[in-house]
């Protein structure tokens, strides 16, 4: 069962009420009836999501140097066709076939297994689970009536047989399974149309005629690779090294669900990591290696069929081979010390590797950092081994070459046994054959070559196998040793790729805080950290007089100079109300002006979480803040310096 | 001619090499072949593109406490049909009738009727000017050769009005002119097909039927319209408030040029200001009017057929009536501060306003912010007053209101004359024409009225006119005044519109802070306000030696540690081209780490434009960094506290 912040059960119902009153989010183009899978970010929301990306920038792009490009989002046909988006990145929907409703074919047949299954439990008297937090996603579901019928043993272990692998039948399959398990569509009862393939990209036309197909982009990567050469150069062709890029991507789902974790327009963070693969090392990997502990569910544990989690630290898990290596090692650590810094809850925090059924056609292995949300264990960041997939297929697609050249210093020098057959004698004599004796002669092995050149040498003849011709005798050839040299290297670089789903970090970092005061659970409280808090103070005139507004328009102009973002509320509410109001919009810090003020210039500093209340000077207030804010000092340093306020009575 | 920051002649050859060298931006999908209008920023360019957003945040939405929302950039069918986005967002193409190569219809005519006016001051053995600089935007011309052939003085004089029209003509107007002239297609020389009108939005399907057509939005402005009620909550109901969005928007040019000015996708941030039509008055408006003077090419001076710049206060602008009210002149008086805050050349920006016929079909007023470059005056800002144009259409499409209602206090009190016909006298009377009798009365004015109670006092008959039954006497009918109060005032808001494209001003920006060093033309300086520029600080040791990668890797992490972004170039290359390759990136200031850092641990700081150095500790150089960028010294500030430092021979 999903809990707040403080262990208490979590209803999604109040918390979805408070985001969408406090404007967090809401459906995209309400007034025009909405349109599922798009949603709006409000002044809250906006700010939380640009602190969460201005966070990643730091962390990632400045703390790594890493070359942060800006890539289109319209992508000509092509591309997306070499990088096997047009054939691969699809779902199977299968329609009504009468009234043509669509529905995804994995997800309606799972759906209704699962209410049959719930049906027979229910008709055999058992208590009904509900799944949330085990590894089942839960879902708004289109079954809505369970009927209970009990099922034969036989037909329950099918059921359930079908359910552990739905993820891996393709459209002949899901077809068969709707057909023979009776699958009609759960809104009519009528019958399903054979499943088809639904490619999940946007598609458009660039430019006025139709010649020049397009999509909206799946995913920001593919910029990136196309660029490749150019960042090359610009690092001065140096490896290892990472670009990034952060933007909207888009996938256009058969049936949206679960809020903002599935959704048609998303904004990503991607890197794309590019590093020798012979040399997956990574230099700052000592400086994390014992220090960061990761909760770890590999495939191996998966695949008993278990969720058991192994907690170790990430040198541990390279050491013993559970990450492959320390890059893919490095970026774990790295990700889970981001979420961290945002406020995600560590308990709820969990790093799975992908079944290989499961992974993405491009990828080579994979880890999700998956955040549990009350929809179940939520994969917010993919962290995959792209291998030499992408720079591979649009270097052969296009002819440009996409390496690294490595000089080697040393050059690598070793000897090898050349054999030179003389053509004049070789051409009048085999005629038609010439080429075919060639041909054998160039793959004698090293070995082979050399027991010839001394056999040669000791006066005897050298023969080679000649298919079709069998052994021929090779009367004219010349068998000597040199020196090879090689100065350059050339490889294709391996993609180590961690992507970030912002929208899906968003909301489960805000199941993670979000709580109620005791006594008061339909007052939410949200309590991100003030760094990651859209608007870090609140300043409450005590009262509406006009004497007032002098001193709170200087006080916001002061703050706001300081780099620090305020909202004044000088609405008529009560203080209180207007506390809870911005406890609800997870504001740190509230600043009370009150009459005393008006004498002496001091304000009162309001803690969310806590509620307790310093006083000082306004400069010395807003030192504090920014101290907070730079991580120097927490409020209960300055509590500890100020003393607890409690001179002033609030009708909270 | 488009000039340097130093004034000599710019030669954009020159620039966009480096711009492309530097990877500021390159054309997207080069590898594919590329695809017109659409560009990928690289490194400097996505971080120099972050700054001038992070600087308009700052500037208008924290400054002014605007409300920021992320809208969906996918937009259904409907939202843009109300609009008027589906029917009159397109331009005119037409198509060579053998080929079918597309040309945009008022752009071909230009160009070839402009090619024959050249031609004709050829053969006339004029010499030809360029352009630049003038009105006219120099584009790249479809027309290569000019044909040197005198012209009749009556034909010049219908290809000049012809062209100083050219955006007024309909797509029947446009074909007519084709014929007339005989213009064919400047590539194959065969006619062309008459024009047709072509869409620019991309458009596209969302979810998986083909039920909902959708559109990428033409301008980040509907998704905040839409929302205007929300916000309007959230702002606890008050007037006036504005709206700020920063996010792509999408155009489906016929055929893009220009480079960055003219892009099928592009980054716009636009303000919607809501407005009470009645009172436009701006309460920050005192703050700046008569402190901001600005260049103005108003309407008027236009229509004359002149480019006459009236530089005045925006104070004095508004008082004259020129700027049609505060609000405007607000944000006009804002927009000039912004653009000198990113180090745009005073001299190079004008504020000019619509011609009634260029106007967009919302706009009931326009100003645009353009910025002189090498392609002309270039509209970087357009300021437009949308009227309630936007709020209207959705609410009467969705019958949704979208109004403001305001407390009327006092409430408005009058005294109004009721006239009360019996209905159970009229009914039985007149029955089917009982109704038409109630509307004439209704219609009854308020003067009539009380002329009526005063003959009724009187003794008199009460008559009505009706249609087609004439004068109709009210046998019962009670005529009394009575008071009415009204305490709500209902309107629908004006909409003032800062809509500003990211990418105009970068590029223009460039363009003015460009300039190369006398005797040195061939390298190129970007003189970018350290503020805005991509990276802050460039690490450059003195000496590949091992020795100096430790103090180097933590002086690194020091001063991005204070927040400030810097990157290392270890790189072989002298110190001279060292800091010449940082010229071009703009970066303001070279930390060089030379054997005397070993020693003592001091560093010189170079200034990129006076390439003067101080030299001091490290927290005493990272200080003076930090103070330059928080605006509080200028460089030579610290020159005079440090001293210049010349121990050190260059070999630039």
């Amino acid at each position: 069962m999903a809990t707040t912040k403080t262990g208490a059960p979590l209803d999604r119902g109040t918390l979805d009420t408070l985001l969408r009153r406090r404007l967090f989010y809401t459906p995209s183009f309400e007034l025009y009836g909405g349109v599922s899978g798009l949603y709006d970010y409000g002044p809250p929301g906006c700010s939380l999501q640009a602190n969460i990306v201005d966070t990643w920038r730091k962390h990632f792009v400045l703390e790594e140097d890493m070359l942060e490009v800006d890539c289109s989002m319209l992508t000509p046909h092509d591309v997306l066709r070499t990088s096997g988006h047009v054939d691969k990145f699809a779902d199977w929907m299968c329609k009504d076939q009468k009234t043509g409703e669509i529905f995804r074919a994995d997800h309606i047949i799972e759906e209704i297994l699962d209410a049959r299954l719930k049906g027979d439990k229910e008709a055999r008297g058992e208590r009904i689970m509900e799944e949330e937090g085990t590894d089942k996603k839960k879902r708004k579901r289109k079954v809505k009536d369970i009927k209970a019928i009990r099922l034969d043993d036989k037909v329950i272990q099918e059921y359930e047989g079908i359910l552990a692998k739905i993820g891996d039948y393709n459209g002949e399959e899901l077809g068969k399974l709707i057909v023979d398990h009776g699958i009609t569509s759960p809104t009519t009862g009528n019958p399903l149309k054979p499943p088809v393939s639904f490619n999940l990209m946007f598609q458009t036309s660039i430019g006025p005629s139709a010649n020049l197909p397009g999509y909206l982009r799946p995913e920001t990567a593919q910029g990136q690779f196309l660029t490749f050469n150019k960042l090359y150069e610009f690092n001065n062709l140096r490896m290892p090294f990472a670009s990034a890029s952060i933007g909207k991507s888009f996938r256009n789902e058969i049936s949206p669900r679960s809020g903002l974790l599935r959704v048609r327009e998303f904004l990503m963070a991607e890197i794309e990591h590019f590093v020798d693969p012979l040399d997956k090392k990574h230099p700052r990997f000592p400086e994390i290696a014992d220090k960061v502990s990761l909760k770890f569910l590999p495939r191996a544990i998966q695949e008993l069929g278990k969720a058991t989690i192994v907690e170790t630290t990430i040198g541990e898990a390279v050491k013993e081979g559970m990450v492959d290596n320390e890059t893919l090692g490095y970026f774990l650590a790295r990700i889970q010390l981001f979420l961290k810094e945002l406020g995600v809850d560590q308990e709820k925090v969990r790093f799975r590797q992908h079944m290989p059924n499961e992974m993405a056609h491009y990828a080579a292995d994979c880890w999700d950092a998956e955040l549990l949300t009350s929809y179940g264990w939520i994969e917010c960041v993919g962290c995959a081994d792209r291998s030499a997939y992408d720079l591979t297929v649009h270097s052969n697609k296009t002819g440009e070459q996409l390496v690294v050249r490595e000089t080697l210093e040393p050059p690598k020098v070793w000897e090898e046994w050349d054999m030179d057959v003389d053509r004049k004698w070789l051409g009048p004599k085999f005629r038609r054959d010439a080429k075919k004796i060639e041909e054998a002669v160039a793959r004698i092995s090293q070995e082979d070559r050399e027991r010839l050149a001394a056999a040669q040498k000791a006066g005897g003849k050298v023969f080679v196998e000649v298919e079709s011709l069998g052994s021929v005798e090779l009367e004219k050839v010349t068998i000597t040793k040199s020196k090879k040299s090689v100065n350059v290297r050339e490889y294709t670089p391996n993609v180590i790729e961690p992507s970030f789903g912002i929208g899906r970090i968003f909301y489960s970092l805000i199941e993670h805080i979000y709580w109620s005061r005791p006594g008061d659970e339909a007052r939410g409280v949200l309590s991100f950290p003030p760094r990651i808090a859209p608007t870090k103070v609140l300043i409450v005139p005590l009262s509406g007089h006009s004497d007032f507004a002098p001193i709170v328009t200087a006080l916001s102009a002061k703050i706001r100079r300081a780099g620090i973002s305020n909202k004044v509320d000088n609405s008529s509410a009560t203080i209180g109300k207007r506390y809870a109001r911005n406890d609800e919009l997870g504001t740190p810090f509230g600043v009370t002006v009150d009459f005393q003020s008006l004498k002496d210039g001091t304000i009162t500093l309001r803690e969310r979480d806590g509620m307790k209340q310093i006083r000082g000077a306004q400069d010395e207030v807003i030192e504090v803040v920014r101290r907070i804010l730079d991580g120097d000092i927490a409020f209960d340093d300055a509590l500890a310096k100020f003393g607890e306020f409690q001179g002033q009575e609030l009708d909270e």
